[in-house]
C-alpha cells in the first residue's frame, strides 16, 4: 500500500520546504518589533496578569488541585504558546471545560492507582500534547469538524450546568460527598441542607453581588471620572481581582476562617514550579488515553475559534496546523512543570485584545507577573475563602450558558436541534466523553440519513433558455421519449439503492422513454457502491430497450469512470452540458 | 416535538390508504392464477424440494444444529415468505453466512445460560424478526446502506473462508477442539494431525470430486442425451443431492461408520415441526441482541438483493418495505417451529427461477416434498457422513470467494479498498459482528474525509455561452474584481471550516476583489454548522469591504436560509443563474 507513507513523503517534503521562521512565529514578530509596540503590550501584559492570578486558582480549584497548579499552567504553557502560536492574541492556561474534564479524571484514577493529583494530571497533558501533534503529523487535524456546532453548543450548555452545580458546595459550606454525577450533587446538597454555613452563604452571596456590580457599573463609573470609555473596557473584566481581595480582606479582619468555619485556600507554596516528570504507569495510560483525547479535542476547538475570531477582527489568519503544533507544545509543556491540561481562555484573550496587545511579548509580560506573584504574593492568597473561587467560577460560565440556541435551530434544521439537545442529556446524565461520542454519532447519523433521501428531480429547459430546472417547480420544455433527471446528491453506499430505486420508480411511470439523461451537475463523489449501482442500472435499462445517457459529469467524478470500463459499458454517450445532449437527444427516438 | 409522532402519523395514514392486498402479495397473485402456471410451478416446486433436502441438512450442521432444524428452517419460514413476500421467486430458508453467525452463538451462550440449541436460535430468530418489523415501522430501513459494497465483499469473503476452515475438522475426522477462532482451529487441526481418519478424507474427497464432476460435466452429458439444453441447466444444481445420496449408500453398503469410525448424521426424529416457545430469560435477550442485530441486517441485505436481481430479469421490482415485513415474519415464523434465521438463499432462489416458476406456488410444492420427506424419509439420512456434508457447505461457498475486488476497486476509490479489506481481517481476527462494524465505521470515516475536504473552484464564462466552468480545466473569461467561486460539496458540519479557510485563502490571494459569488449549483445541503459559517464569511467579508453574493441555490437549501435572516444579513444579492449575476457584478465596482 504505498498510500499512507506516500502521504508521509509529502508532508517531508512539505515541511522541508517551508521556511523554519514559520514553524516559530515569534520570531518574524521580534524581527518586525516596533519600539511603539512595547508601551502596548506592557500595559496588555499588565492588566491580563493581574486578571489571571485569580482566575488561575479558582480554575484550579474547579479543577479539584491545589492553587499552585493553576498558576503553574498559566507560566511555562502561556510562554510556550506565545512562542509558537500563529495567534498574536490568544491567551493559553487554565480554563473552566478542561478543569471540570481534569476534575472528573482526577476524582476517579487517583485514588484508583494511588497517585498525588500530579500522576494524573501530567499523564493527562502529555497525552493531550502527543494527541495534537500526532493529529498534525497525520494531517487529520480535520477530525475536529466531527464536533459540529450542534455538538458543541450542546455540550458547552451542559459543562456550564455541571460547572455550576459543581461550585454549590463550596458556596454553601455543606461537605460535596463523592457522587460524580450532577443529581446525585444536588441530592447530596438537599439532604444535608442542615449544614449550611451561613457565613459561607454570606460571603459566597456577596462575592457574587460584587462580581455583578463590576460587570454592570464599572464602566458607568468610570465614565464619571474620564469621559471616553467602550462599552466593552477591561475594567468589567476586573471582577474577579476585586471580589478576590475584598473576600480575604474581609476574612483576615474578622477571622471568619477560624471563628465561623470559612473555608479557605490555605498556604500556597512559594516559588517556581520544578520540573515534574509524569509516571509512566502502563495500565493508568490506558485508562487515562480517551479523556486526553476528548481534552485535546475539546481544547483545540475552543483555542482556534477564540484564535480565529481574533485573527478575522485584524484580517489575519490564524494557522490550524501551526496550532496544533503550539497546542501540543503548550500541554506537553504543562505535563513538565507541575501544571494540567490547558486551552485557550476565551476572556483572557478578549482581555489581551481590548486592552491593545499588539503581539506575544504581552503573554511574556504577563508571565512576569505571575513569576513575581509565585515569588512574592503567595502569602495574600492563604485566606482567600473557597466561597469567593466559587462565585468566580460560576459567574464566568453562567455567561455561556444558551438554551434558546435549540429553538432557533429548530426552524432551520430540526437534525441539528435534535443532536444539540441529546449532547446536552447525555453530557449531563453520563458525562462529558459519553455525551460528546453521542453527539458526534448522531450528527454523522442524521448526515447520513439525510443524504439517503437524496433530492431527485425531472429536468427540463426553461423556454429559450440554455437552463434546466425541476419539471415541478418551474414551467419548462420536455420530450416524451427523454427522462432528464437531476441526482441531487452524491451517489454513494449510503444512498445507492435509494437513487436506483427512485430512477426506476420514474422511468416505469413514463412508459414512453427511450432515453435516460442523467444530469450530473450536484454529483461531486460516486464510490464503489455508486458505481456497482450505475453498472446495473444500466444492464437493467439496456434491458428495456432504454439507453443510459450523462452530462455535467464534474472533472474528478470523470477520472473515477475512466479507471474502468464504465463509459465503455455505458449505452449512450457522456455529454458536456445538459443542453447539448437536450438537442441531441431530441431529434433521437 | 412534533417531528417523530408527526412521521408515525403519515405512516399510519399511508398504511390506510393503501390497498391491504398489497400487504399479502400471494393474494392477488392467487386471483390472477391461470391453469397454465400450475405446471410450471409443480415442476420447479418439486425440483426445488429435492435441492433442498441435503442443503438444509448441511446448513444446520454447519451451524451445530441436528439435521431436523435446517429441515424444519425451510419449511414454516419459507411458506411465510411465499404469502407475504414481493419476490415470486426468492427461496427463504437456512443460507450459509446466517448459519455461521448462529453457530458462534450457540457455541458462546447455550453453554453459558444452559439452554439447549432451541433456547438461543429462537431467541435470535425472534429478535432477528422483531428487529426487521421494527426497520420498517421506523422507516430506517435505509439503514441497511450503511453496509456499502466493499463492506459486504469482504464480509463475504471472510466468511467463506471461516465456513471453509470450520468444515476442515468433519473433512478429516480430527476433533474440531474447541477454540472459535480460524488461527487456533487451523493450530488445532495441524497438532492432532495424527488423528486423521483416511476413511473419512476418502469419503470427503470424493464428495467433492462428485460435486466438481456435476457442475462440470452434467450439462454435457444432458446434451449427450438430447439436443437444446442451457449452459446454466438446474442440473448443476443437483451434485449436492447427487453426491448425498451417494455417500450414504456407500457408507451403508461398507458399514463404514460402525467399521472405520466415518460420523454420520444419525437417527432424524420423522414428523412435522412442534410449537416451540422462545425462553424469555432477560440476561439472554440482551446478550443476544447484537447478534440478532446483525443477522436481520445481513439476511435482510441479502434477501433484497437476489430478489432484485431476479425481478429485474422479469422488469418487475421487489418493494424493499414489503420484504422487511415478509422476512421479519419468516424469521419469527421460525422461531415459533423450532427453526434457526432465515435468509433468501441465493442457490436455491435461481434454481427455483431458472426451472420456470412462475409464482409463489411454487415453494408451496416445495413445502409438500419436505413435509413428505420429514414424514417418511427421515430414515433415508441416517447414514448420511458428516464428510459429504462438509463438502456440500464448502463447494456451495468457494463459489462466491472474490479476492480480487479489492485490486479492482483500487484503481477506482482508494478508500473504498481499504474498507474491504479491513472487514475481511476484522471478520477473520475478530469474527463477524466487529468485522461489520469496524467496516461501517470504516465507510463513514471515509466517506467524511472526503467530504471535508471539498473541491472549490474559481469559475469563469466560457466565451461566448452561458456555461461557467473551472478557470484550472478551461479557458474562460473572469474579472479581477470578480470572484466567483463554485463550492463542490455540501456544506455541513464535516468540512465548513475547511471550506471558509479555502475560500478565505483564494480571497487574500486576489487583492482587488470586491465582490464574491458562491456558485451553489452542487450544494445540496447547509446544515447548521454551515449556515454559522456562511454568516461569519458574510461579516469579515464585509468587514474587508466585499461583498457576498450567491447564484443557483437549490430549492431546499433556499428553504433553510429563509428560515432565518440570513438573505436579509447577507450584504450582496442571491441570483438565479450564475451567468445573470455575472452580467450585473461585472457592472458594478
Amino acid at each position: 500500500m504505498p498510500y499512507l507513507p506516500g502521504r508521509f513523503i509529502n508532508l517531508a517534503l512539505q515541511l522541508r520546504v517551508k521556511n523554519w521562521q514559520s514553524y516559530i512565529p515569534i520570531v518574524p514578530t521580534l524581527a518586525r518589533y516596533r519600539r511603539d509596540d512595547l508601551s502596548h503590550d506592557i500595559v496588555a501584559g499588565i492588566v491580563l496578569g493581574v486578571i489571571t492570578v485569580p482566575q488561575a486558582i479558582a480554575y484550579a480549584f474547579l479543577a479539584g488541585l491545589p492553587a499552585e497548579a493553576g498558576l503553574y499552567a498559566s507560566l511555562v504553557p502561556m510562554v510556550i504558546y506565545a512562542v509558537f502560536g500563529s495567534s498574536k492574541h490568544l491567551v493559553v492556561g487554565p480554563v473552566a471545560i478542561t478543569a471540570l474534564m481534569v476534575a472528573a479524571a482526577v476524582g476517579e484514577y487517583a485514588p484508583r492507582y494511588d497517585q498525588s493529583y500530579l500522576g494524573v494530571t501530567t499523564v493527562l497533558c502529555l497525552q493531550a500534547g502527543i494527541f495534537l501533534w500526532l493529529l498534525r503529523l497525520s494531517q487529520m487535524g480535520g477530525l475536529v469538524n466531527l464536533l459540529s456546532h450542534p455538538v458543541i453548543t450542546g455540550f458547552v450548555n451542559a459543562a456550564a450546568l455541571l460547572i455550576i452545580i459543581s461550585q454549590l458546595p463550596a458556596l454553601t459550606g455543606i461537605g460535596p460527598g463523592d457522587a460524580l454525577d450532577p443529581y446525585h450533587q444536588l441530592l447530596n446538597l438537599a439532604r444535608r441542607v442542615d449544614e449550611l454555613n451561613p457565613a459561607v452563604v454570606a460571603v459566597g452571596i456577596g462575592c457574587l453581588l460584587g462580581l455583578w456590580l463590576v460587570r454592570r457599573y464599572s464602566v458607568a463609573l468610570l465614565r464619571l471620572l474620564r469621559a471616553d470609555v467602550e462599552d466593552d473596557h477591561p475594567v468589567r473584566r476586573t471582577g474577579p481581582m476585586v471580589v478576590a481581595a475584598l473576600a480575604a480582606v474581609v476574612v483576615a479582619v474578622w477571622n471568619l476562617d477560624a471563628e465561623l468555619g470559612v473555608a479557605v485556600v490555605g498556604q500556597i507554596p512559594s516559588g517556581l514550579p520544578e520540573l515534574t516528570r509524569p509516571p509512566f504507569h502502563w495500565q493508568l495510560w490506558t485508562d487515562v488515553a480517551p479523556v486526553s483525547a476528548m481534552i485535546a479535542v475539546v481544547s483545540y476547538v475552543e483555542s482556534y475559534s477564540i484564535g480565529t475570531t481574533l485573527a478575522t477582527r485584524e484580517r489575519t489568519r490564524v494557522n490550524s496546523h501551526q496550532e496544533l503544533i503550539a497546542l501540543g507544545a503548550a500541554n506537553i509543556g504543562a505535563a513538565f512543570s507541575g501544571a494540567y491540561p490547558v486551552a485557550g481562555s476565551f476572556s483572557r484573550s478578549s482581555v489581551n485584545y481590548q486592552t491593545g496587545a499588539r503581539t506575544q511579548v504581552s503573554a511574556l509580560v504577563c508571565m512576569v507577573v505571575i513569576v513575581l506573584t509565585l515569588l512574592f504574593f503567595t502569602p495574600l492568597f492563604a485566606r482567600l475563602p473557597h466561597a469567593a473561587l466559587a462565585a468566580i467560577v460560576m459567574a464566568s460560565v453562567v455567561g455561556i450558558v444558551d438554551l434558546m440556541s435549540m429553538r432557533r435551530h429548530w426552524r432551520i434544521h430540526k437534525e441539528d436541534s435534535l443532536t444539540e439537545f441529546a449532547t446536552l442529556a447525555t453530557v449531563l446524565a453520563f458525562g462529558v466523553e459519553t455525551g460528546l461520542i453521542t453527539g458526534v454519532a448522531l450528527s454523522i447519523a442524521f448526515f447520513i440519513r439525510t443524504s439517503s433521501r437524496p433530492h431527485i428531480a425531472i429536468v427540463g429547459r426553461i423556454p429559450h433558455t440554455e437552463h434546466f430546472r425541476s419539471a415541478r417547480r418551474y414551467d419548462v420544455e420536455t420530450f416524451p421519449h427523454v427522462a432528464a433527471i437531476r441526482i441531487d446528491e452524491n451517489v454513494y453506499f449510503g444512498n445507492a439503492n435509494q437513487v436506483e430505486s427512485k430512477l426506476l420508480k420514474i422511468i416505469q411511470r413514463r412508459p414512453g422513454t427511450r432515453h435516460v439523461l442523467l444530469v450530473m451537475s450536484a454529483v461531486n463523489l460516486v464510490d464503489v457502491s455508486g458505481l456497482e449501482m450505475l453498472y446495473r442500472l444500466n444492464d437493467n435499462l439496456a434491458a428495456m430497450g432504454i439507453k443510459l445517457h450523462l452530462s455535467e459529469v464534474k472533472g474528478p467524478v470523470m477520472e473515477h469512470f475512466e479507471a474502468t470500463d464504465f463509459t465503455m459499458r455505458l449505452t449512450g454517450s457522456v455529454f458536456f452540458t445538459t443542453d447539448q445532449a437536450m438537442r441531441d437527444l431530441a431529434e433521437r427516438t
